[in-house]
């Protein structure tokens, strides 16, 4: 490639986070960057987008470099929409959302703001990564993670990655000689077991908090969890085709 | 079965839409009804959670009839994970949701409150079906539904989904003697190109409307899409492992 990739990087703890700062680092050393991340944090958002409200879109100089960047009102799949249409000159060559500071491993797929971000961008037809290290503290450190985050995407740009298809990519939160490599895996058989915080407000009325525990089902050794908790950084390929084709047999045999 | 099943019922466009009464009054002639739905509308909310604020559920009253309900300051996925653990007696031997205003064919399905809440029930091991009326006004007429959304919900009670699977069923805006029947489908390869809308404030300031057209680049007469093009209601199998398993071979060729 003569020019250098225009990379979109964005994320979903907000612009600010020291997650997409190291991100940016890591991609001014590969191509040219521009930025379209949500002004405030957005975990847990899922595919949402905004639809019953406005949004802004403004540009922004957070740090020094030579990244380009723009802070959004909106969801991070709002954010990808907006830089989209909107803001890049032309079509990225590839879209990077992270590094998230927390786990997007198994299930969370569905509820993360960062693989939506990629996601979204799959849907538009633009190669997309998403970064997480299991660390979800403010002050995780990112240093270990840039060794993996740049050969990924290296290998991404110039592999390609098929259309339909995006990455994600999880890094345990290990020391650099104790993580034993890259492993391409599926997503694990798990699920979020709820567990209401109910508490009173000082004026009497009941509200909860949700939190709870994650229950990984699946004993498999080709899982994304199985890889984390052995010390790889985990790739799992996410399509947005949901269909389950496996079940269009039997559903024709319903009486409908 | 001699107990009647305990059905779930849920929606996005809140629990006062119509779509959600006209779904409730038609799982009161099949099971016992537990309504537990959002207090507003949460349209295109995608698989969001709330983390990062409290939740408030009450009993509520809205019309007359057998069912049970709450209404929940929450997420589409929120009512059904507050549901599940909080608020029902005994696990639900089916979780509806809908009928939402509006489709949910296609790519949409990622984007769909409607969706989420089913998808939720199906993490947590509960048997759902979305519904989607292709008639997003809020006084769509539900009556030509009834007869699919009854006769698709006894076939679920009775042949059971299996895990790991829930149905997004699309109903035509069609009158009745015009609907020709129901068709198995796969999601159609489809995207919303955008097209935002941009404003100046009374303060000057810019801001953005996102909106968008649907673009269906699938031929092919096996999808959601060309099913209810042609007056059929459509049903796409869903399932939430998202991995691309035809991508990992390649993935394991590159140079990590």
């Amino acid at each position: 490639m003569q020019e250098k990739p225009l990379i979109l990087v964005t994320n979903d703890d907000g612009i600010t986070a020291p997650g997409i700062r190291a991100l940016i680092k890591i991609m001014n050393k590969i191509g040219d960057v521009v930025v379209v991340a949500p002004d405030k944090a957005q975990s847990g958002m899922g595919h949402a987008i905004t639809i019953d409200n406005v949004l802004t879109c403004n540009p922004i100089t957070i740090d020094n470099g030579p990244q380009v960047e723009y802070t959004c009102s909106g969801t991070p799949a709002d954010c990808v929409k907006m830089a989209i249409s909107e803001i890049l000159s032309r079509r990225p060559d590839l879209c990077v959302s992270g590094i998230n500071h927390g786990a997007n491993a198994s299930i969370n797929v569905i509820y993360s703001g960062t693989m939506s971000a990629a996601i979204e961008a799959g849907i538009e037809g633009v190669p997309a990564i998403g970064f997480s290290l299991l660390d979800f503290k403010w002050d995780a450190d990112f240093t270990v993670s840039e060794e993996y985050v740049a050969k990924i995407t290296r290998n991404a740009l110039s592999e390609g990655i098929p259309e339909g298809v995006v990455l994600n990519v999880n890094i345990p939160n290990f020391k650099k000689d104790e993580i034993k490599g890259v492993k391409v895996c599926r997503q694990a058989n798990g699920y979020w077991k709820e567990d209401f915080d109910k508490r009173k407000s000082p004026f009497g009325k009941e509200y909860y908090w949700l939190s709870g525990e994650f229950v990984c089902k699946d004993k498999g050794q080709d899982t994304d969890i199985y890889a984390l908790e052995n010390g790889y950084v985990s790739i799992v390929p996410v399509q947005f085709d949901m269909t389950a084709h496996h079940m269009i047999q039997k559903l024709n045999t319903w009486e409908l």
